[in-house]
């Protein structure tokens, strides 16, 4: 029995990876929240994931015991363990490009994610027109992504990254909500692949659990005072 | 016919990961070093990675012509590409756990990363010192290392990680060497086996062509204006 512990689904990038990719993939998983309170030590929310993962972050799977900690690690485990699944391109090729580009969003991109934060119910396209006028890094890596996602939606022929839906669209599918909730500008076609992965079934249900949430943790709000 | 593009010896903490491994686990291939010059457009290290991959970062492996960058994805490629070496472990579950800990590597650690850059051929006990005591960030890093080490070597009976060599001793190499340079307080038992990982022919080699570099990068030197 496979457990996906995650953070508020507003919030919580790093949880809708592995999240997205299992639903999308139709692998059956319990689900476990754990709101964020706060992140220093005596929260509930660090209390309670210290008994899952040392680490101390989310999300973690875990399967019959067995802590899985870390979005890349957890996405391994589940295309080892699925393997009709397909999770990774079969073409060895396509499958080392598929890591490359999974491992570059999983240690880089950091001027994206410190200014434009995911936040799903939000409206920001005032600030994110701000960052974006102000932010040369933020461009920087919005300019590297539009130039990745070009390159492997036309070799691939899309509709997704790699053709078929993987991994590497999972591990970029909250950038899609930050370029949208954000109105970052990019061209048509990033437009329209950004549009054809909130479509997934996989991430509608994300997205829409997440407008449920209704819920307002103060340190994931840069922009925001209230909801 | 394998190459691997890398930077500084003595500073390249990410170049550090693949070569190592591929030294040690005795898989053939060209080494090509780029020089850190700048990391800026103009720059010869800029323009010449560039031509080789669009993230403009080492390490990068070529293999026939194809590109695979990041440490992760080229420690995945060359796991697949020589699977007698055994890089990961074979029991699916130590696997599981060291991808946990490489990727947890890969986008964690930041206090320590940026405080204590990989420097070899320096010794900074002094200025390890001052950011002990002033920097609970890397404290904390340095304990979950410590903590997750100690696990592992107990688990797994040592003298490496996971039993013998693989892609989680080379992800930590450079964490071994920003200990021992900056003589951050660890346990003797970490000691022992950050004298083993420097011990092994691999680490040895990187270490010796570090110390011959002679080269002096100033935007990697936070502590000395000079060597
Ligand atoms: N590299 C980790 C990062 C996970 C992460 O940083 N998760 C955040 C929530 S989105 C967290 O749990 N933070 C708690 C903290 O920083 O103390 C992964 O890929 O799983
Ligand atoms: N996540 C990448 C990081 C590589 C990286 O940041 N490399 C540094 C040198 S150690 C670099 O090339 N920096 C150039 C730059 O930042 O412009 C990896 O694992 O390979």
């Amino acid at each position: 029995m496979l457990t996906l512990y995650i953070g508020n689904k507003n919030y919580s990038s790093w949880s809708m990876r592995p999240w997205v990719l299992m639903k999308q993939a139709g692998i059956p998983f319990e689900e476990r929240m754990l709101r964020f309170d706060s992140f220093e030590g005596e929260s509930r929310f660090k209390q309670e994931i210290l008994k899952v993962t040392p680490t101390g972050r989310v999300p973690v799977l875990v399967d019959d015991g067995f802590a899985v900690w870390d979005t890349l690690a957890i996405a391994e485990y589940v295309a080892e363990k699925f393997p009709d699944r397909q999770l990774w391109p079969q073409d060895p090729k396509a499958r080392a490009r598929a890591r490359s580009v999974c491992a570059e969003m999983h240690s880089g991109f950091g001027a994206l994610r410190s200014h434009c934060p995911m936040n799903i119910e939000a409206t920001l396209a005032q600030n994110g027109a701000i960052v974006w006028r102000d932010q040369p890094a933020v461009r920087a890596d919005v300019q590297r992504i539009v130039a990745m996602w070009t390159e492997l939606l036309s070799e691939h022929k899309g509709p997704m990254l790699f053709g078929e839906f993987g991994i590497a669209d999972a591990f970029f599918a909250p950038v899609c909500m930050r370029i949208r909730n954000y109105a970052l500008p990019v061209p048509g076609h990033i437009t329209d692949y950004i549009r054809r992965v909130c479509a997934l079934p996989g991430v509608k249900a994300w997205i829409d659990d997440a407008l449920q949430e209704h819920d307002f943790v103060d340190f994931d709000e840069p922009y925001r005072i209230k909801r």
